[in-house]
C-alpha cells in the first residue's frame, strides 16, 4: 500500500469519479474560530466517497477476472459504490445485504444493476455463508469495504484532491478531519498527504460510543467497539480498524476525535444552511469536530471531509428543524 | 451587452467565484427519459448565482468609484451577493431591504458587512426614496439586480462553464433550462451559449401565475405579472422582464416553460435524495421542468440550472418529507 497505487487509481478514476469542489462559508469560519474548508464527498456519484474505492477496485482487475464479476458485503454506501462501478464496467456484481437494511438502499443497489442477495441477520444467518457459495460457483472477486489495497487507493484520491485544492487556497498545513469507520478513507488520505502535503495531517473522527479507532491510536493496538448498532451514524460503525489500515493510521495520523450524535446533527443543520449540501449523520462528524471542538485542533485552517449524504428524509428534516 | 463582457467578467471572477460542478444521477435520467445535467449554483458563494453578478459589477468599477461604495435594493439573494462581493473588495455597501424580509436574509446581509436600511413596504414607503438620499449624499453606485450589463455579464459566466462542462460530457446540443426572474441569468447564459455552444439553447422556466417572461416571449412584447407575492418561489418573482434582458431573451431563447409549485417542491425532494444538494423553490423550477415536462423538450440531454438554495428549514423539511 503506497502513494504510487493512489496515483495510479487517480489516473483510472479520471473522468469517472467526480472531482468534488472545496466549499467554505464565512459563517462557519466564525463558529470554528478558524478557516474551515469542506470537501463534500456527498456530491460524489452514489452520494458518498465509496464510489472512488469501488471504481478503483473494479478497474484494477484484469479483463477476464472482471468479466466473471465481483461480490461485496454491505448494507449501505459501499454496496452502491461497487454496484455502480461494476455496472459502468459491464461487470456482474453481487451484493450481499441484510434483510433489514433500509429498503431505499436495497432498491438503489438493485437499480444500479447489482444482484442483491438478502440474508437474515437477526435470524443468525451469516453473510459469508450466504455469499460464499455463489462467489465460489461463479468465481467472483470479493471487494472488501476498507481492508483492501485498491479500495484504500481509490479513497486516497480524495487526499490528492485535498492537497491540490488547499494549496490553491493558500493552505499548506493543518489537520484534515475525516469521518472514520474501518479507516479506508482516512488511511488513503493520510498516505496522499504524506506525499503531497507533508505539513498536513489526517485525523479520524468518530461518534461517541463507537470510538474504536481513537482508542486504538491512543493505545497503539487494535481495539474493538462493544456494540455495533444504535447509532444514527450507521455509515461509519465498524467493529474495529483493519489490519491494513491500522498500521497506516498509526504511523501517520494525529489523535482521533470523538463527537456526540447531537454535534453531528447540528453540523448537518449548519451544512444545510450555510453550504447547501446534504450530509448524513455519519458523514457529518468531521465537520462537527471542526466546528465544535476547535480546542483540540491547532492552526489557522482545518479541512473537514463530509463523507456521504445518504440519509432518510425524516432524519434530515428533524435535524434541520431542531437545530434551526 | 456582448460576449466579450462575459469573457472579461469570467477573468475577473477567476479565483473568486466558485466553478460549480456538473451533477448527474441515473435515477433522475430515468424520471426524465433523457440525460439530465444539473448545474448547482446553490453551491456558489452566498448560496446562489447572484454572487457572480455582484462580483462582476463591483470589480468593474474604477477604484475611486468603488471606494465611495455601492447600493442595491433586494430582499434576498442579490442582497447577499452584492454584500459579500463589496466586502471582499473593501467597498462599503448599503442594501435597502423591506422590513418584512426574512430575518435570516437581513441578518446574513448585515453579517456579510453591509449596512442594511429597512423600509416599510406594507406602509407604502418607497425603497427608491429611502435609498435615494443616501445614494446621492455618498455618491454610491446603484447595482440593479438584472437590468445591468455588468450583472448580466457575471451571471453569463455560468453559461461559459455550462458550455465547457457539457462538451466534456459529450453533450453539444439541447436545451439549457434556467430559473428565471428578471432574466439576468437567462440572458447571460443565452449570450454565452450563442458564442460557445451554438447548438444549445437557453430557455426560461417560471412558476405558474408568475409567467411574465414566457408570455412576453410568446407575444413578442414585454408582459407583466398581475401579482408579485404569494409564491414560495419568491427568489424569481419579478414584475416583468428587463429592458436590457428582454431583447436578448427574445432573440436567443426557446419558448418559456411553466411549472406548478408542487412540481418545484417535488424537484427539491429529488435533488435532496439523488444529488445531495439543497435548492429553494425558486431555484428548483428548471429541474422540475426537466424532470416532469419532458414532452416540451427535444433531444437526448437537457441541462437544468439550480439557481439557489436559500430556503428556510421548515419549507425544506416539508418538501422532502411530503414527496419522499
Amino acid at each position: 500500500m503506497n502513494i504510487d497505487m493512489i496515483r495510479a487509481a487517480a489516473d483510472r478514476l479520471m473522468g469517472h469519479a467526480r472531482r468534488t469542489p472545496m466549499l467554505t462559508s464565512p459563517f462557519l469560519d466564525d463558529i470554528a474560530g478558524r478557516r474551515v474548508l469542506i470537501k463534500p464527498e456527498c456530491l460524489q456519484h452514489t452520494g458518498s466517497f465509496k464510489f472512488r474505492g469501488g471504481w478503483s477496485a473494479v478497474s484494477a482487475l484484469d479483463e477476464a477476472t472482471r468479466k466473471r464479476g465481483v461480490i461485496a458485503y454491505s448494507s449501505g454506501n459501499h454496496a452502491q459504490g461497487v454496484a455502480l462501478a461494476a455496472a459502468q464496467h459491464g461487470a456482474p456484481a453481487v451484493i450481499v445485504m441484510p434483510q433489514d437494511a433500509p429498503k431505499l438502499k436495497i432498491d438503489n443497489t438493485r437499480a444500479l444493476g447489482a444482484e442483491v442477495l438478502l440474508y437474515d441477520r437477526a435470524g443468525g444467518e451469516n453473510r459469508e455463508a450466504v455469499g460464499g457459495k455463489i462467489a465460489e460457483d461463479r468465481n467472483l472477486t470479493l471487494i472488501r469495504p476498507y481492508d483492501e489495497p485498491q479500495v484504500i487507493a481509490g479513497q486516497g484520491t480524495t487526499g490528492l484532491e485535498i492537497a491540490e485544492q488547499t494549496a490553491e487556497l493558500g493552505v499548506t498545513s493543518g489537520d484534515v478531519l475525516a469521518c472514520c469507520g474501518g479507516g479506508g478513507l482516512t488511511s488513503g488520505i493520510a498516505l496522499a498527504l504524506e506525499a503531497e502535503a507533508p505539513a498536513m495531517r489526517a485525523r479520524p473522527v468518530e461518534p461517541e460510543g463507537f470510538d474504536d479507532v481513537a482508542r486504538s491510536l491512543a493505545s497503539g493496538t487494535i481495539q474493538s467497539n462493544l456494540t455495533q448498532s444504535g447509532s444514527l451514524c450507521d455509515a461509519i460503525i465498524t467493529p474495529k480498524p483493519g489490519d491494513i489500515t491500522f498500521p497506516i493510521l498509526s504511523r501517520l495520523c494525529g489523535p482521533g476525535m470523538v463527537v456526540s450524535e447531537d454535534d453531528a446533527l447540528r453540523a448537518m443543520a449548519l451544512a444545510f444552511k450555510r453550504l447547501k449540501i446534504v450530509i448524513e449523520p455519519g458523514g457529518a462528524v468531521a465537520l462537527a469536530a471542526a466546528l465544535f471542538h476547535g480546542d483540540q485542533i491547532e492552526g489557522d485552517a482545518v479541512v473537514a471531509v463530509c463523507t456521504g449524504g445518504n440519509v432518510d428524509a425524516d432524519v434530515f428534516a428533524n435535524a434541520i428543524t431542531r437545530f434551526d
